[in-house]
């Protein structure tokens, strides 16, 4: 059986793994699963993922890794150059911290915003207006550290673009759909939410680029 | 600089660095951090991680890494053995998906019921009450799920003990705080807890242990 991947254009967690084979030039034939439509939670979906979530990658033996940052990091493996989770040991560390603090402290912001204020949600998922609030201003903090944080660099890691970069960018975007903006105030975060939205990775995957 | 644990010897993500070290047989010098004081709130902790988050690693060279699954990673590619993320690029994978799904269906859901219905988080973070209750239902049923992957195998990743243990028995050992318990009916999440909680490594970083 060849690899393939079950996957949703517009979701951002799926946009991280295609920004990361992109990067890596690699080409998997893609199933894309409408999430307005529920096809993840079809039962066919979820024998492969029980948990109902995209991405999941069919490996050649037929089995189903689920997890975007599992995918990345089977990628990063079997295809380490150009390298995206770090290089020494150092560096790995270095990145997955910068990786974690991304998803904890901007996208898992994001997302709890997103799923408990966003009328999208409605009916989908048990909403906490309250929570959805608290992670709004919850981002604004968030916003205002990783600017001072990229006053000396240009990514968010180091002076190289990883997978911390995609959290964060995929974050952001989504953040768009909730109004959440990236205050032109912060000159930092401005200048690299520029400088890595014109990478060809990132540009081709952008929620709002133009389609075919 | 020899290298130094900045740490706390009662909270969950310590935890899993300090099971992670004593399965590698690594001796770390300890500082510890009492939480219960918002010592890792103090102007010299925040120094060293902004986050005010522990544990953080200082390293030989004086960098500060924060974020337990980084540190984790860091005594991995220094000392391999044994693996604890996993061994060729599938089975690394793998791990990495199920430390993923301990980390968002089990941890993620007992932190924010314990932070948002304790009363040990009164004043200390803004509490959204609807919020603990949600993610207390999410548990439930998750752990439900849990129980039925581990029919066929004693270790949540497959046949070895690995960082997806750590992970999840963390999490319930906080549950227990939260007065979140593991049902009986659950028979092999049940024995699963039982097997690894034997594990020395995991007994001698119980929350309730017995003190020297």
């Amino acid at each position: 059986m060849p690899m393939k991947l079950y996957t949703s254009s517009v979701a951002p967690n799926p946009r991280r793994v295609a920004i990361f084979l992109a990067e890596k030039n690699i080409d998997v034939p893609i199933v894309e699963i409408d999430l307005a439509k529920s096809e993840n939670l079809d039962a066919d979906f979820v024998a492969k993922n029980p948990l109902g979530r995209v991405p999941i990658l069919e490996l050649d033996d037929g089995t189903y890794l689920a997890e975007s940052m599992a995918i990345c990091r089977y990628f990063e493996e079997i295809q380490p150059e150009p390298p995206l989770l770090g290089t020494d040991a150092r560096d790995k560390a270095m990145v997955e911290m910068w990786n974690r603090r991304m998803e904890f402290e901007i996208m898992g912001n994001v997302t709890g915003c997103f799923r408990h204020s966003h009328p999208y949600w409605e009916g989908r998922i048990e909403q906490v207006a309250d929570y959805g609030d608290l992670c709004r201003r919850n981002i604004e903090e968030r916003m205002t550290w990783l600017d001072g944080e990229l006053a000396d660099r240009d990514y968010i890691a180091g002076d190289r673009f990883t997978v911390a970069d995609m959290t964060a960018v995929s974050a952001f975007d989504l953040g768009k759909i909730a109004k959440i903006r990236i205050p032109e105030t912060l000159v930092n975060l401005t200048q690299w939410y520029q400088r890595v939205s014109e990478r060809p990775s990132v540009a081709a995957t952008s929620p709002t680029r133009k389609r075919d």
